[in-house]
């Protein structure tokens, strides 16, 4: 049992380590070498270049100015300085509500954790059951609901905090739904105009033998919306799969393979079987596309299926031609393979743990076998090969996770990352949450859970849970707190990134393509921060101790993550945050289960009053989250006609003559289709039309980007004044 | 425990009973006096008028024609002839669509009875399980699976019949929802021009200073409906409550209020504040009407709603109004009070039994003292009455769920009764189903679930559920055999119609107010189909002897019904089946429920091997309802555009100049400002416009409607000659 100083300990341990990794990193994003790995979003963006071509030689690699060393801790104001309105712009809007996740947690759990301290614990601490019951007991324990004696009238004080904190987390997430659906609405509105705007994606075109998919499509549409209907343009796939290979040119043969892939792209336009019964129509208006998305076209509803055209980066365009029935048998299919993931997936690694010993290895590669009998050899690998089997697993399972996505046949990106993120959170609650509350594997679980009545259920677990709190604070140390400082290091992208300098790099373009910025990661962060939020609601009433390392979290990503959004990530599509209703259900998920666990531990604490009064909780909690569905779910999903139709009259009135349908035309093409060379076009599509004048910030000060000092010249740099790091001489 | 031969007896009794009240209704039904109880259908159609006024005196009220008694089952084979395109147009199609709930448990059950008598009985019945056991057991024991002794490898035969079982009730569920889906769209595409097809109901208008509602609705629908919009009417309701009896005029004071009322409609129509934010928008095409209702509005999800109008008999005009909040208010309350209806309606019942007792009466009624201390009356009120206070709630349940489903806000009849109809099914689910097979009320059912762990509730059940065959075989006969019988009778509506007739009718026209055709009553009658469906189901492998009392019961229930359709009831208004999704997800339900709980019996059974054999059957059951809700539900819920283009087309090139907007103008009127002359006018309204020549019937053979015969003089009556009944010389 680990004592309040044990907890101290770890978390100095753990603080000392952040701060190294922060001094790291303060030191290793000042060198000029160094500029391409922690700011590569502000190269992609076009605002700064490399400042290898002029100035002294050393100053070209390594910062000399000594002070910009002494406030190493500088980017953490800077990175908060950017106001949102400016944040959406420069990184869109997917990575702005991103971080109001984090935002929403201080929110949820600062007066949470204030209420907490100041009125439970101290109602736990003055009492002396564990010190009377002469058991073994931990300094936290007497700090927890634990400390109060069965039956105490004390109790009440919790089941009135559950009511408190119940409704405080509800008032957050509906102000914060309400202020999200409205961004989205914003950033709809506000948006330039953009080819998905008018673009409706239309799947499985039943087949016709008299008319191509093509043909068929122009008819269909205009005859059923005559007066709307502009262009459409058809997808690609049927020999797909296997060309693609041929159109990653190599340097050295790219004059030959050019030709080829001219010739590819021809014989794939006029093969018809290459075409799949899918098309991206556009429409004359916004409103004629709103229509198209939001109705129901034939009278078989699972032929001329319409949505909204997912932006053209965002398109998933493998799954757009999987027809109803296969798409019904391929959810079936993975809900049974996820099943049987996430409750049974150690058989597959004992299985690899119980192959991968010293006698196989010696078997497979007998040439090894002097060095591996080796006796101190032999005990690392025998100590660490299980564990990495397993580690293994894990670090594969977000990979994994997104192939079941991928079969399952959804068509954007974005939503791909939403279902594996709903997965992956799904697969933590039971083997990391339950897993660490009771032990044994999921499946023994799932087994003393079906031979449990379901009322023992929240009992089993709800008593274990005070138990596991210093567990769980160290967790929130190793896996939140090192793992956040860990992140901001970029360990892995600035090895590769300078092996490939070192080795492969010869033009500009290629420093260019070295460079890996990254992306927010949805499917594997938001079910991280959500294990937080359950944790953090669970332990709220039980120990609230936990709250202050929760936050410190929070607080913590949420700088992290805002620096970089703001100099690092680059994401790869914008869906206009359509993520909000999954982490507001997951947070309303996360809720519902912490009442329902307060409720076992009470019930068991001969408090026989607590069931009556907890039990509306849930039914409170799960009707609120209904309401939100019904008042705000829809602007995450449909496209008001007032809206559309207020747009599309403010356009026509300013332009009168644009050539709607030559701005559309190759929107939407299938990425063989696009040379290497224009995928810059991709971004200037996904912008809409370059703005008359690229403003590419409107902060007053930039502290946070340290630019090629002046030092090292920047007589060849076009940035404007104002981003220029007025810090440095 | 009852014997085959007890049952047996049981059967013939019952048998008797029916055929008892067939005779009876066989008489009554060929006096013309009767005329008007068992033909009021063909009287509303106006194929057919009183009898009174020629022909001998006797005969105007007897059929003194000896001959038309001998054939007294004649109704049952001409019930069944009207072709089914007839029956739609004759009775609609909901009243079509509803009988074939009978034919399909037709078509599931007939089968399955064959399968399970050839192969599961034999493999049952020779057994000496019961035999050897020494308990007391009943012949329909050793007929059924409790006669197979423990671990036995004849359980696989009940395995596989479960699969097959299975199979064969989603592939008829399949075949049905397909054709019940072209039925409803052909149904749509087939009717003339309706005042529905062109209107939306737009509710949640939000108010505005400036303008009145009415105003208001036009300006948003010319906005963003430019192109579309037509026309609009707006809906009363704010004074409405309490005037409404000012309006129901008394035959004396006719003339005054008929004043009144006039006055009063320009009051209304001129007050504001009786206004409600509701209106009928209608529109200039079937697919700007498409579109609109399928379509969101406003950026608000909440205001602006819009949805096909119902049509205008369909309209619950009082639910206009409700605002998105306090409709999801109204459904929390609703939740909650269904629970308490359902597992706690025995507490104030038992309370209602404490008080009338005889004390109680006494106390109440003291001059009543020396009747009711009489012995033999004593003791009758004593036996009497707790049973009555049971049977009032349960004669009152329907009202009350109907209630319910008022408050929770639904705007339209026929999701009233849908609603109803499905809180009903839980009720009986909870409170007879469970209730029979497990003693206790249902809150101790209730509390023994909440404390057995989730493998032991089919157990627990499933035991229990071969035992109680030989009760739900007499259930079958009593409420189903006799309380269909007792339905063709129409005792109730034949006593009223005679007391009417004889106290209160002077006009014809008073002849017809004294007629009570009637309806199917969706919300009582498709709960209870749905029982013997749960029935059937989970005693299919069971005790397999329980099937041919049930296909007894869906073989008569058909027969009787579609008589009732074609002479009896007047529908009330029509959804177009809109209640098929409802019928299906039950069945199924019914089929989960009888997979689990034979997964239950089962593992009672020693029978190891069985769980995982029958885990995948409620698995593939509800992929198989996902797949068809996919598939077929939006047939019942949205409008295909194409559809809609179809039709329009079609429509503009026939009638160019038709003038839509003179015809929908009052189609969407309150019933306030209907005078009682006008009701018939709906009837029009509902058929569309008069067809060119009204053919009553294209049936070549009429010989279930005995109309007045040619002895008493049918001079009078301008009926077709094809549907004079042939048989009558």
């Amino acid at each position: 049992m680990a004592t309040l100083t044990d907890i101290g300990v770890a978390a100095a341990i753990n603080i000392l380590g952040a701060i190294i990794f922060f001094v790291a990193f303060a030191i290793l994003r000042l060198q000029p070498f160094n500029d391409r790995v922690y700011f590569p979003k502000w190269y992609i963006k076009g605002l700064r270049s490399s400042p290898t071509h002029s100035g002294a030689f050393v100053s070209r690699f390594f910062n000399l100015d000594y002070r910009s060393y002494v406030r190493f801790l500088n980017w953490m104001p800077a990175a908060l300085q950017m106001p949102e309105p400016e944040l959406i712009e420069h990184a869109g809007l997917d990575s702005a509500v991103y971080l109001r996740i984090y935002l929403i947690g201080l929110k949820i759990f600062v007066p949470m954790a204030f209420l907490a301290l100041t009125i439970l614990v101290p109602v736990n601490l003055t009492n002396s059951t564990l010190k009377m019951a002469k058991v073994t007991y931990s300094d936290i324990d007497t700090l927890s609901i634990s400390n109060i004696p069965l039956g105490s009238p004390r109790f009440s004080a919790h089941i009135v905090m559950a009511y408190v904190f119940t409704f405080w987390t509800c008032y957050m997430l509906l102000k914060e739904y309400e202020v999200v659906a409205s961004m989205r609405l914003h950033f709809l509105a506000s948006e330039r105009r953009r080819p998905d705007q008018f673009t409706v994606l239309v799947t499985n075109v039943p087949p016709d033998p008299d008319e191509s998919i093509s043909e068929l499509v122009e008819h269909f549409f205009l005859v059923n919306h005559p007066d709307h209907y502009l262009t459409h343009q058809t997808g690609f796939l049927g020999c797909w799969g296997e060309k693609v290979d041929a159109i990653d040119h190599q340097k050295s043969e790219i004059e030959r393979l050019s030709k080829e892939i001219a010739e590819e792209r021809e014989r794939l336009t006029n093969d018809s079987k290459c075409i799949m019964p899918a098309a991206f129509v556009s429409f004359q208006t916004r409103w004629g596309a709103a229509v198209c998305a939001q109705t129901q076209q034939s009278r078989n509803p699972t032929l001329w299926l319409t949505e909204w055209a997912p932006e053209p980066r965002d398109v998933y365009w493998q799954n757009l031609a999987i027809p109803y029935v296969s798409l019904t048998v391929r959810r079936l299919i993975i809900a049974v393979a996820f099943f049987f993931l996430t409750f049974f997936f150690m058989i597959p690694i004992a299985f690899v743990q119980s192959l991968a010993n010293i006698e196989g290895i010696e078997k497979a590669v007998p040439f090894l076998k002097p060095i591996i009998e080796v006796k101190f050899i032999k005990s690392v690998i025998q100590g660490f090969l299980p564990g990495i089997a397993l580690k293994l697993f894990l670090i594969f399972l977000p990979t994994i996770l997104m192939m079941m996505s991928k079969v399952e046949g959804f068509i954007s990106l974005s939503s791909l990352e939403r279902r594996a993120a709903s997965r992956y959170y799904l697969f933590n609650f039971v083997n990391v949450f339950l897993g660490s509350i009771i032990t044994g594997t999921a499946f023994e679980q799932l087994h003393t859970f079906i031979n449990q009545s379901a009322n023992e259920i929240p009992k089993t677990i709800g008593v274990a849970i005070p138990m596991k709190a210093t567990f769980f604070i160290t967790y929130i140390m190793v896996d939140g707190w090192a793992g956040i400082a860990g992140e901001i290091l970029r360990l892995k992208p600035l090895i590769i990134f300078h092996l490939k300098n070192f080795f492969l790099v010869k033009t500009e373009k290629d420093r260019d393509d070295a460079m890996d910025p990254g992306s927010l990661g949805f499917n594997t962060g938001e079910p991280q921060i959500q294990f937080y939020f359950l944790l953090g609601l669970v332990y709220a009433v039980v120990t609230p101790i936990l709250l202050p390392f929760i936050i410190m979290f929070f607080a913590l990503a949420y700088v992290v993550f805002r620096h970089q959004i703001i100099n690092v990530y680059n994401q790869e599509y914008e869906s206009g945050a359509a993520f909000w209703p999954a982490v507001h259900g997951r947070i309303i998920t996360a809720l519902v289960i912490s009442q329902l666990l307060l409720m076992g531990l009470l019930s068991t604490k001969q408090f026989a009053k607590s069931t009556p009064f907890l039990i509306a909780l849930p039914v409170l909690t799960i009707w609120f989250h209904r309401f939100c569905k019904g008042r705000y779910e829809p602007a995450f999903v449909k496209y008001p006609l007032q809206e559309a139709m207020m747009k599309d009259t403010l356009e026509k009135a300013r332009e009168p003559n644009f050539n709607l349908k030559a701005y559309i035309q190759n929107a939407y093409i299938h990425p063989v289709f696009k040379a290497g060379e224009d995928e810059d076009d991709d971004y200037l599509i996904l912008k809409g039309e370059p703005e008359t004048a690229l403003v590419p910030t409107k902060r007053q000060s930039q502290r946070s980007t340290p630019l090629p000092s002046k030092i090292s010249g920047s007589s060849s740099l076009s940035l404007p004044e104002v981003i220029q790091d007025s810090e440095q001489p």
